[in-house]
């Protein structure tokens, strides 16, 4: 099993802008063939998880589910899905092992987890094993951050560093459990 | 002129813990020897701009001025500084730009910027020229972070990253005005 983040935020560590902006998310301005290597990643994960609010932003877009591989929505409250994303989707509840353990007995064994919640909670359970940030040179000052606060510090390794677009800077870490 | 911040943080941004535990700082441990281009990076700069409570840590080491270079050091309540920092440390008040003038006047054109709440009253102004962040791969969890909320956002430019010891990310940003 392996639980791995892979997520943009700005210099200061925010994944959000406070107004729902989203122009900070092209200061270094992306190819429109180019996905930064999205789909490589994507290709090597077996499902992706994310909280509810993710989920209602996708949905949002209208445009249906975005993975070529299945999601697990984190919700307590959702009962159902949209129709458009029935054959896609699971909900399910419970604590980041639950969720681990559900995955798990279905088969998947990599796991995308994904939105800024979530992450938290999976890191406050230490169940990240893997995390891959993409760092845009900009300080927002504000926001929605990555991080929280953990009740006990967390050591990661840094497998690589690459620079995108000359200007995007890419860091892989693993966790290190000793 | 140039002002410079060069600082270590956490991977999730915090430059001190909560609770003043200073042992993720050597969580990637340094051979006693390797300053990690400190002292080359002071060799380049003219002054040492830092707050008081950076400087009342300072003063706690009971081992005197550390640097090379003349500090001054931002307090509205310090009159005086103990005997053997007056040599080396100037007392300013004012705003940023008040700071800036001040250095002006005495030659100091390359302005090394410490302390987390003065570098962040520099940003909020937009006083940052350049950025030299190494980063430890460690989640600290709390504590005080580097940065805080802006105004109006701060773009930069990443024009260099190194891998020091193998595990800390040293990255170097120059303010993009345009």
């Amino acid at each position: 099993m392996s639980n791995i983040v892979y997520i943009g935020t700005s210099l200061d560590g925010y994944i959000s802008a406070a107004n729902g902006n989203m122009d900070w998310l092209t200061y270094v301005p992306i190819p429109e063939d180019d996905d930064l290597g999205f789909s490589r990643f994507m290709a090597g994960i077996d499902a992706v998880v994310m909280g509810r609010n993710t989920f209602e932003t996708l949905m949002g877009f209208g445009t249906g589910w975005h993975y070529q591989k299945p999601g697990i929505v984190l919700s307590s409250t959702l009962k159902t899905v949209p129709a458009e994303f029935t054959d896609h989707v699971q909900l399910a509840g419970g604590t980041p092992a639950d969720i681990v353990n559900l995955a798990r007995r279905q088969g998947f064994e990599k796991l995308y987890i994904d939105g800024g919640r979530t992450i938290q909670r999976f890191l406050q359970d230490d169940l990240i094993d893997e995390m891959i940030i993409t760092e845009i040179p900009l300080l927002l000052g504000g926001g929605d951050r990555l991080f929280g606060s953990l009740e006990q510090s967390l050591g990661f390794k840094l497998v690589n560093t690459e620079v995108l677009l000359g200007q995007l800077l890419r860091k892989h870490y693993l966790r290190k459990r000793d």
